[in-house]
């Protein structure tokens, strides 16, 4: 296969060269990837800025694109401009987890929903730890799962967040589809002073007050590698529903 | 009511401005927002830095807070720290629409959103214009719809996503419930060449390429309100049912 990789860790990431290194065992492979770190960038883009394109060389060989912008900004111009069409777009593997709410911040999961816009099937990837992470699993795991993932059961194209613990591989229970956990994260901001008694805070995350062990929080902390499909239609088709039957005349009041 | 009014323009946005002399009329109202332009930043939230307040002033009295952060941040800050529990939260009104697959790259409906996950009941709004922007009839509006928005059938916290067409008030046509277009952009990436020769692009979209009418793409642009409820939740559930029944054995094999 054609395939893209990018991530939000950036260009130099571990994450990326681990599954990298993997990957280009069977496949063709484009890295097109931000210059530095875009966490929690969301599904930001570049709109107000140029966007500058650097090669970077491993030793005498090409090895991708940095560029001075966000994941979604990657994809765009992987698949307009540098690269062309490819037959998948994997954005990986974070270090961290993107379960739950943390979804809608995820550079990560930006870059694969990007891709599956632009028409391109996708899939984000992320390693539960932040310290002393072992990617070697997490990127054979993947390497092998991509000869599967067109024969599931999934409209083309697909766009899956998995999620891989990061725990002995002997220990991990399987793989286990599951929806996005939805519950509120427990969140702080700490206020603290600066050197000038100036106050500032930090924003952080606690935990997840989720407990449906059918979510991508709870079966990722029971040892699953948790898949979970997703789209970006944000619409809410219940309430539009309830809202399609409300009497015209009761709304043109509201207007002129 | 209590009203949170955000936005992603920043601070000293005029459509903000519009927005709260009409609702101050009525309401108690509380402006944190962010101190400049903030646009296309997506679900973006600041973790890498600290977040500073500034309180700005109008005269001699207190106008609202400026923080150095994204429009999630600033829902987040103020409803954990700076104002507390409120009513309502409105994020706008934006300058240019907010339809379609760009409700993804937008600050305006991030901010809505996070309020929401937040357990607020939230309202995004934008004008279709960019230059020479009346907001008047859109100030007008919002906050007459804000009396009635809560009789509507909608499930508690809601969140909507309203656009209003810059046209003669007396033209439009009234409002419209539709669903958020996930039609593809027709995007641009120009190729330029800077002063020392270096290439860079811009990248921008150029028009939609939706036509069905019940979207919200096509009724703004008929000279409908559109109001659009939406979600966080990123699940694809159709495909994730039919994972579901993939036989174990078959998923056993991949990992190790």
């Amino acid at each position: 296969m054609k395939i893209l990789l990018t991530n939000d860790d950036g260009i130099y990431s571990e994450g990326l060269c681990a599954l990298y290194e993997t990957l280009v065992l069977d496949h063709e492979v484009y890295i097109v990837a931000p210059e530095s770190e875009r966490s929690a960038v969301g599904h930001a883009i570049t709109i107000e800025q140029p966007l500058r394109v650097r090669k970077v060389k491993r030793g005498k060989y090409f090895w991708g694109y940095a560029i001075n912008g966000t994941p979604a900004d990657c994809v765009k111009l992987a698949l307009y401009e540098l690269i062309g069409p490819v037959d998948l777009v994997i954005s990986g593997i974070n270090k961290g987890a993107n379960v739950g709410i943390n979804l809608l911040y995820s550079g990560t999961v930006s870059a694969a929903t990007e891709a599956k816009i632009l028409g391109y099937s996708s899939i984000a990837v992320s390693i539960d730890a932040y310290e002393d992470v072992d990617y070697c699993f997490a990127a054979n795991f993947i390497s092998t799962f991509i000869n599967y993932a067109f024969d599931l059961p999934l409209d083309l194209p697909f766009c899956l967040n998995i999620n891989i613990p990061h725990i002995n591989p002997y220990k991990i229970k399987g793989i286990k589809f599951v929806r996005q956990s939805i519950a509120k994260l427990k969140e702080i901001f700490d206020k603290r002073l600066d050197l000038h008694d100036k106050i500032y805070y930090w924003q952080g995350a606690e935990e997840y007050t989720e407990k449906d062990p059918d979510t991508d929080v709870i079966a990722l902390k029971e040892g699953y590698i948790t898949i979970t499909p997703i789209k970006f239609d944000l619409t809410n088709y219940s309430s539009l529903n309830k809202l399609k039957q409300i009497d015209d005349k009761i709304l043109k009041n509201l207007v002129v």
